[in-house]
């Protein structure tokens, strides 16, 4: 069973109503992570809410809490949950997604206005386009062709989007365990479907399988009782950031390589099988390039490279707080520093087993420097691995969709990064998770220029379409 | 020939006058980094040239031109020439002073209105009482007590009063180089004696050197055409954070051994009578955690600690332009980051040989990483050390009037600081410069709350005037 030809004609139709959707919701500036934008990323949340009531989705606001962020007390965006069909011979299908984004000034170097929705050259630049406001729309878009046209949905749907995943997803965990049991908005769903990351390369169709996990550090040190000058004290005294820059040289080694004992020997080495899914992979050392903006893989040779990302932890160094960091020259001695990296984890590897080695290491090589500063290893959040069965329907379906709309076999990728809501749905409801990705590669997602290609828009939603019906399909097979 | 008792007496009975005088001073708002203080600086200028003429001194304002502050092109604030005296039998003193100040708002942390001096204690509260406003003020007391009681001078006096000192001293090197050549402002200059730095301590008189010279550089790495996810590249890439910190963890170590080859060993070890100079100076290792504000001294050996600030070179790390710097967790692999680090020289070390030194260094231990990312190592500013004979007449005259005025003898010290005017004058009329510092060392120069002593006010002024007297003894005594 093909998508319905209707609901496909519909979306070619009807491709700039979807774009000026999209527009509307990038102007909504939904920046999870700062306290002055919490009321505009609630706000989000309300719009999303009338868009789904709209297209005839049964739907609930619901209370995730309050947080504190930047010395303030304030309520969490809300989730938003939706319910369309409840006929018991259709397989239940959960929809994730989230409304909220990154931060962006267009000082930070975009080209235009990173709130409102540029199309150039088939691109659609603005905050969201791909993360996650577009996978989200097409979405909508799919109830709005099968609504204006009243085509019968081939499947039960379930929705859940939030407001927080930029920023640890605060709260909602525990709300879907709560929505899990009996009676509640997700029993009885039989696959989640999340569409959260991006093709491998700009060229093939992805189904992802698997997620690194994460655990994020900061090493403090601290000595002097306030900055000091450093005509007045260099020599005299122990400098914090003598001592932080030290620790974090010893942390991952130029060639990517974990220098922690026992991080790298937890992972198993790859079998064959695997290796050769690497070697098949639609993936070159010049599509790295591409996607970083140059030529700095870590090897010559494709299949490390990519293994790399998807199968080995990672260990990246991301910045200083507290030392000088503007540009020109000041002299100072920084007094409190804090030195901030994360390990991105792979099976067997979890927050829990990795943060007891990470901070005995750091506390041992401290330890020899004699130094007289007080130094202490915060890890402030973390999440665990996740890998899925790809011989399971729900990814066949999605294979099958990418094939008819897209004319080609999808990359069966692992993402380097973490999307920790995709590990809680695995475990919590039982079911098979599948990512089905909308973007490509070069999207930027988090950076400047963020963008989603039309094409990606507009075939993205004929994909997200048309798995709902082979999922129907393969119901039927058995 | 000690000091004319009038003059000391003078000195204490007008000591009320003479803390007016700095009053009308420090209200003057002279902060030369401030486009919108300019005119209040060249205010200051004119205030201060005023005060002189009225003193019998002859004056003039040189104009030293034009820079861009903020945007605006501004006129430099004048420096303020003076001349007293012409007698051929009579030594010559050039006295150096700057009438600009450091920034300073109420909200910063100031008990009282900056701009207002307070006194409080014993202690003059208000921004310059102490840098530089209070020693200047201590030469026109001096001047005063002459004056007024028709005293002869013993000296001849040169002033050279800028206003421009605490951003650079722009246009200050060029004008010295002019007004040394004969028939101008400082020809026949015998010594140099500038008032500028503070006491090693707060108990004990001090005169200073010698002063550490400064090369300021960045190590600049950048790889990915723009700033990267670490879920998405790490391991794959080579990441410039990564390549930094080692390169930043190879300049300095944790005891604050410089670990650039030849830096180290350009400087010749102490000799036996220079390590009883530092043996013999009243100060503490508590003296370095009350200033430091904790108990981070390096060693536990006192003189280890001071030379270690006074006489051997110093690398400090202040912080790392383009990572993360804020608080929070992000996971962005940084596309282009400058480690920003100097060096404080001492003799023989110069910028021109050390700078080659640093470089050849890092490029060749960052040769050794095989990294594919870009790196350069830029100097942006540097500038010379410089040392004073202490057996010099000059430096006699200042031990004898400290021995005087304050019953104690001085500590000999050298300034881990630059104050570069030292060395133009130095080096353009090739005279002896002595540093007699009038403040002490707790006196927060450039910091909230900065104060003068009464005392050191009053002593001070004595101070100056005796070491005139003495000068010219020695002169007599041959
Ligand atoms: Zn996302
Ligand atoms: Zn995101
Ligand atoms: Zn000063
Ligand atoms: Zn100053």
């Amino acid at each position: 069973m093909t998508a319905h030809p209707d609901f496909l004609k519909y979306v070619d139709k009807h491709a700039d109503k979807f774009v000026q959707r999209l527009a509307d919701a990038v102007q909504i500036k939904s920046i999870s992570g700062d306290a002055a934008y919490r009321e505009e990323t609630i706000a989000m949340g309300h719009w999303l809410e009338k868009q789904l009531k709209g297209l005839g989705v049964t739907t609930a606001l619901k209370d995730l809490g309050q947080q504190t962020l930047q010395g303030q007390r304030l309520d969490l965006p809300p989730a938003i949950l939706g319910k369309l069909g409840d006929d018991p011979k259709k397989r239940t299908v959960l929809i994730y997604g989230h409304y909220d984004v990154q931060p962006a000034l267009q000082s930070d170097g975009w080209a235009t206005d990173p709130f409102t929705l540029v199309e150039k050259d088939e691109k659609l630049y603005g905050r969201g386009s791909t993360d996650d406001k577009g996978p989200i729309m097409g979405w909508l878009n799919v109830l709005e062709a099968h609504q204006a046209q009243r085509l019968e949905l081939p499947v039960n749907l379930r929705f859940c989007f939030e407001g927080m995943e930029e920023t640890g997803s605060e709260g909602l965990e525990a709300f879907i365990e709560k929505e899990a049991a009996a009676g509640e908005w997700f029993n009885g769903v039989d696959c989640v479907c999340i569409s959260d990351n991006y093709w491998l390369n700009t060229r093939t169709p992805a189904l992802t399988y698997g997620l690194r996990g994460i655990a994020y550090f900061a090493i403090n040190v601290s000595g002097p009782g306030q900055d000091l000058h450093s005509g007045l004290f260099g020599r005299m005294v122990h400098e914090p950031m003598t001592d932080l820059i030290k620790l974090m040289s010893k942390l991952v080694d130029h060639d990517g390589q974990i220098l922690i004992p026992g991080i790298e020997s937890m992972v198993a080495p790859p079998t064959e099988s695997e290796i050769e899914l690497y070697t098949k992979m639609d993936y070159s050392i010049a599509d790295v390039a591409e996607a970083a903006g140059a030529s700095i893989a870590l090897s010559d040779h494709k299949e490390t490279v990519i293994m790399g990302r998807m199968r080995y932890p990672s260990l990246s160094l991301h910045g200083i707080q507290g030392a000088f960091s503007e540009p020109g020259g000041k002299t100072v001695i920084p007094s409190k520093v804090a030195g901030k990296f994360s390990i991105r984890l792979v099976p067997p590897q979890t927050p829990e087993n990795v943060v007891p080695l990470v901070t005995a290491y750091i506390e041992s090589e401290f330890a020899k420097m004699n130094s007289k500063n007080k130094m202490n290893v915060e890890h402030s959040h973390g999440g665990k691995p996740w890998v899925a069965d790809i011989n399971h329907w729900n990814f066949e379906a999605a294979r099958r969709a990418i094939e008819a709309v897209w004319n080609k076999s999808p990359d069966y990728t692992r993402e380097g990064g973490s999307i920790p809501v995709t590990l809680t749905f695995a475990e919590t409801l039982g079911v098979n998770v599948l990512l089905l990705p909308m973007g490509r590669s070069d999207d930027g997602a988090h950076s400047t220029n963020e963008k989603l290609d039309l094409s990606n828009f507009i075939e993205g939603t004929k994909v997200l379409g048309t798995y709902l019906y082979e999922v129907a399909q393969l119901a039927r097979e058995g």
